[in-house]
C-alpha cells in the first residue's frame, strides 16, 4: 500500500467531519465517509508498521454501554488506546444516574477532561438515537457556556437506527475483498432475515447496511418475511440512495430471491418492528408478565419462517457469494438446535467474518480522529515521519 | 491568568502536603489550603493552553468506592489521566476481600506499584475516616518494612466526616467566581439543609462546607430543622475557626433566617446523624426489617420539613445569592414530586452548578501532585516551558 | 545489584521465550526459568530507580477473570502498566459470551489491538488448562490467516493444573531471601495441606510448587491427609524433577513430618481432586442441590484433619523455618475460628508473605517482555542506558 499516496490524498480534502458527532451514516456526504475509509486504512497501516499513533498524550474516552457488548467494547478501546485515550466506562449500575440524576447533568459531569463519548444505546425504538442527540445537545450547552473546555464528539456505538461502525466495518471489508469502492458498482448483497431461536435483536444492522450499500451503486436486496419490516423512513432512503447513486434496491418476501445472483449476502435475524415498539412500552412500565407473553408469541411468528437459513442450498443459488455477519451467529447445531446459518457455511467463511470484524476498531479510530483534526492528512503525515515507534 | 506569576508564586512556598494523606480539610493549615487552589488554578490553565501535564510515565492509581458515584468516580479518573497514572479500580464484589482478606492485606496487595489511592467510604458514621487511617497506617508499616517501594497518598473521596475534594472544589469556585479568596471576607453563605425525599444522605457535605468557609473569613449560617444536627465536634470546629480567621458562624433552626442577605446558599438534604448510627449498626448486624423501619419513621420525620425547600421566594430574601449544589440536586417536579429546590430556581442555577463541579477534577490532581512532588511550583514550571502538547 | 552484570548475562541467552505462551513451568526448561527471574530483577531495578520501562507506546492487555482475585488482577494490572500496556477486562457478564459465542471467535473479537492475553480459570480440574490452550491456537489460527497482525501470548494466571506467576514469584522470594538459586539446594521445603473451614480451594498452588521447587536442588516434602490427592501426573513430575536435578521429593501424610527440620514451610489448604471433578460435573449441571451436599460432606471430612494448622508447636518441629503463603490465609481467630495457621505464627512471618506477594508484579511482566522482545538483555540495556524517567 502506498500510504504516501493515501496522506496526500486525504490532505487535499477539506475535513467536515471536524468537531462533530457521528451518528447516522446519512447524515454524512459521500466524502466524509470516503475520508473515513482513508483515515482508517492509513491508521492501520501506520499501526502494521510500528508507527506510533498516539496522538493524545492525556484525555479520557467515555464509554456508556447500555446493552452488553464484547466487540464493539473491544472495538472502542482498541481504538481510543491507539490514539492514547483512556477508556472510562459509565457504568449505570454503579453510577447515581438511577438516584435521578439528569441526562443533560450527567452529559457534563462525565466530560470535563473527556475527548470524545462513545454510545451503545440500540434496546428501544424510538429511543437510542433521541438519547444520543440529547447526549450531544447537552454537551454543546456546556461547551457553549464554558463549562467544558471541549465538546466532545459522540459517536454511535449503535442504536436503534443506525450501527453506523459496523456498517462502515463492513464497507470497508467490501471494498479491501473487492479491491476498490469503484468495484462495489453493481455488485448484488442480499441484507435477509434469517431465523433465530431468540427475539428481540435490533434492527440498526440491516438499516445500516440498505442505507450505506446503495450510495456504492450495489444492488442491494432486503428479504424478510412479512411482518418483519424495517423502519420504513430508512427503507425510504435506501430507495432513494439507489436512485442517487446509480445502484439498486428491491425488498422481497423470499429469501431465494434475494440470493440469487448475490455476490455477497449478509443472513441475519431480527425483531419486527411492531414487536419492538410494544417492548418499549412494556420495558418501561415494567410488565414482565407482558414481556413473556410478548417473547413467547413472537418466538412462535419466528418458528415460522424456520426455513430462513442460510444453508449450503440456499449459498448455491448465489454468485459465489462472500457470507458476511455482524457477529455473533446463530449457527445451526453449535450455538443452538435451529439457526440462522448452517455450520458447514459458516465454518467455510468464518475466517472472512472475523476480517470483517478487525475493521471496526479502525473505523472507530477514523471517527475520532476526524472529528478531533481540522487536517487529518498532515496529521497522518507526521505520524508517518515521526520516529516514534509504537513498540520500543 | 499569569501563570508565570502562579507558578512563582507557589515556588516561595514550602510544601508540607509533600508524601501526606489528605483526608480532612481541618488537619491542613491555611497555606497548604493556599498551595492547593494555585497548583489547580495552574494545571487547570496548563490543559486549557495544551500544555502536557504527564508527570508520570506509569502508575497505578488506585479507586475504592464503597458507594456509588458518577461525578467523584470520573473526577478522580480524570485527575489521574491527566497526571498519567491508570486508574485500576478495587471492585469489592469481584476480589476476595469478601473471602476473608483483612484491610491491612489488602492495603499492601494493591499497592506494589500504585502512586495513590483514593477512597470513597460515607455510608457510617464512625467508619469512613477511621478506615481510611488504618488504610494509610497499613501502607506507611509496609513501606517501612520495604515491602513497598513507596507510600501512596490516601485521598479521601468521602468519608462520614468530610469531603475535601467537594469543599476545596467549592471553594475554588467561590474564589474564582468573586474575583478573589480576599473577596470571600464577610460574604454570607447558608449551608442549610432542605427537604429530600429519600434518606440517609450523608452529612460530610454540610460540615466540610462549614469547616472550610469559616476559615476564610465568611459569615457561615448554618440552618437545620432540630433533630437534623451535625457532627458535634465539626460544629465545634467551624465555630472556633470563626473566631481565629475574623468570620462568623451561627446555627439556626429557621431556613429564612440563614437565606436573609445570604451572597451564597448551599441548601442540600442530610439525614439526622442519630439515625445514620442507629443505620449503622442495623447494617452491620444485617437487620433488614429493622432498617426498613427505620427508614420509613425517618421519611415521615423528613416529611414534617416539606417546606425547607429554596424556592423563589426564599432566593428573594437573599442578596441575589449564588446557589451551590454538590449535585445530583432533588428538583421538585424534576427528579422527585416535592424535593430540595424548586425547578425554577434550580434551572437559573444550573450551569453555575456545573462550574462548580467542573473544579473537582483540578483539586483531586492538585491534591496528588502536592503529595508527590516536594517542590509543585519547580515542577509546574517545567510543564510550562516544556514543549510538550497535551494534545499533538 | 549490578544491573549491568544481569543485563550483560541476559545478552547472552537466547530467548526461547520469544512469541510463547506461559501456561506451565514444566513445559520451559530452566533456562527458561532463570532468564525470567533475571528479567524480572532487572525491571524491579530499573523501576526502583525511576528508569521507564514503558516499551509500549500503546496496545491492550486483556484479562480474563474466571473467579474473584484481588492480588492477580492487581499485579497484572501493574505488570502491564509498568511496560506501557492498557488492561482491558473481558468482564463475561457485560459481554455476549452468554449469548452464544463461542471461545475461538471471543479469543480473535478481543485481540485484533492486543498484546497479551492474561487468563485465570481455575475453578474445574481438566478444564483451565484445556480452556487456555484452546484460546491460544484460536488466536495462532486467527493470526496465521491474516485476521490479526500479531499474536498474543496467553499468560496463565492461574488453571487447575498450575499457577506459574505465584510459583515463580514464589521461587523468586526465596532466591533473594537465601541470597542464590544455588543456596536453595539441599533446602527442605515443605508443601503441606492445612485445615480451612471452607471447600473448593484450587489445587494449583500446591501443584505448582512441588514441580517447581524440585528443578532447584531443594528437598520437597508433600503432606497432606489421606484423601487429599494432588493430580497424580504432576505429582509424578515433580519426583522426576526431583532426580533429574538432584534434590529430593517425598509424600507424607504427617504433617510434622514434613515440617521436621523443614527451612521453608507452605501450609495451605486445598480441595481433595476426586471432589474437584465431582464438583465440575455438578456446577457444569446445575445441580445445586448436590453441589450443596458435596459441600457438606467434603466440610465434614476436612473437620476431621482440623489438627492440620501451622502453629508454633509445628513451627518448633523446623529449622527456623521460612513460612509462605499466596495469601490470602484462613487464619485461626482472625479471619475463621479455626484455619490454615495460629495468629502468632501469622504475624510473626506475615510481612514476609507481603515481600513474597510483592515479586508477582514483576513476574508477571517479565512474562510479557520475554514473550515479545527476541534480545529482552538488549532492551533492557536501552531501557537502563535511556533517560526516559518514570516519575518526571
Amino acid at each position: 500500500m502506498d500510504i504516501s499516496n493515501i496522506t496526500n490524498k486525504i490532505k487535499l480534502k477539506s475535513n467536515t467531519l471536524f468537531k462533530n458527532d457521528f451518528l447516522l451514516t446519512w447524515d454524512k456526504s459521500q466524502q466524509e465517509l470516503e475520508l473515513l475509509l482513508e483515515i482508517a486504512e492509513a491508521l492501520k497501516y501506520l499501526r502494521a508498521n510500528n508507527h506510533s499513533c498516539k496522538v493524545f498524550d492525556s484525555g479520557l474516552a467515555v464509554s456508556l454501554f447500555r446493552d452488553n457488548s464484547t466487540r464493539t467494547r473491544f472495538s472502542f478501546a482498541s481504538a481510543c488506546n491507539l490514539l492514547g485515550l483512556t477508556v472510562q466506562d459509565l457504568d449505570e449500575t454503579k453510577s447515581q444516574i438511577s438516584h435521578g440524576e439528569t441526562l443533560r447533568e450527567t452529559a457534563t459531569m462525565i466530560s470535563f477532561l473527556s475527548e470524545v463519548i462513545g454510545i451503545r444505546d440500540d434496546m428501544y425504538p424510538g429511543l437510542g438515537h433521541t438519547y444520543m442527540k440529547d447526549f450531544s445537545a447537552a454537551l454543546n450547552e456546556s461547551y457553549s457556556e464554558n463549562v467544558l473546555p471541549q465538546k466532545p464528539p459522540v459517536i454511535n456505538l449503535q442504536c436503534d437506527l443506525d450501527h453506523p461502525t459496523q456498517s462502515m466495518a463492513d464497507l470497508m471489508h467490501l471494498k479491501n475483498h473487492f479491491g476498490s469502492l469503484e468495484n462495489l458498482k453493481g455488485k448484488k448483497i442480499a441484507m435477509t432475515w434469517a431465523y433465530s431461536p431468540s427475539y428481540g435483536k435490533p434492527l440498526s444492522v440491516p438499516q445500516g447496511v440498505i442505507s450505506l450499500m446503495t450510495r456504492f451503486g450495489m444492488d442491494v436486496s432486503l428479504a424478510h418475511p412479512e411482518g418483519y419490516e424495517l423502519f420504513p423512513d430508512i427503507v425510504d432512503k435506501a430507495k432513494a440512495f439507489s436512485h442517487k447513486f446509480g445502484g439498486s434496491f428491491n425488498v422481497t418476501n423470499s429469501m431465494d430471491e434475494a440470493f440469487k445472483n448475490a455476490d455477497i449476502v449478509y443472513p441475519k435475524s431480527w425483531a419486527p418492528f411492531a414487536v419492538m415498539q410494544e417492548r418499549s412500552v412494556l420495558l418501561r412500565n415494567d410488565k414482565h408478565k407482558q414481556l413473556e407473553e410478548l417473547e413467547m408469541q413472537c418466538l412462535k411468528q419466528n418458528a415460522e419462517h424456520i426455513k430462513w437459513e442460510c444453508n449450503s442450498e440456499k449459498m448455491n443459488l448465489t454468485n459465489n457469494a462472500l457470507y458476511m455477519h455482524c457477529l455473533p451467529a446463530d449457527i445451526s447445531g453449535v450455538s443452538c438446535k435451529q439457526g440462522e446459518v448452517s455450520a458447514d457455511v459458516f465454518e467455510k467463511h468464518r475466517i472472512n467474518t472475523y476480517k470483517q470484524a478487525g475493521y471496526k476498531p479502525y473505523i472507530i479510530a477514523a471517527m475520532i480522529f476526524a472529528s478531533k483534526f481540522k487536517l487529518p492528512g498532515e496529521k497522518l503525515k507526521e505520524l508517518l515521519l515521526n520516529s516514534s515507534q509504537r513498540i520500543k
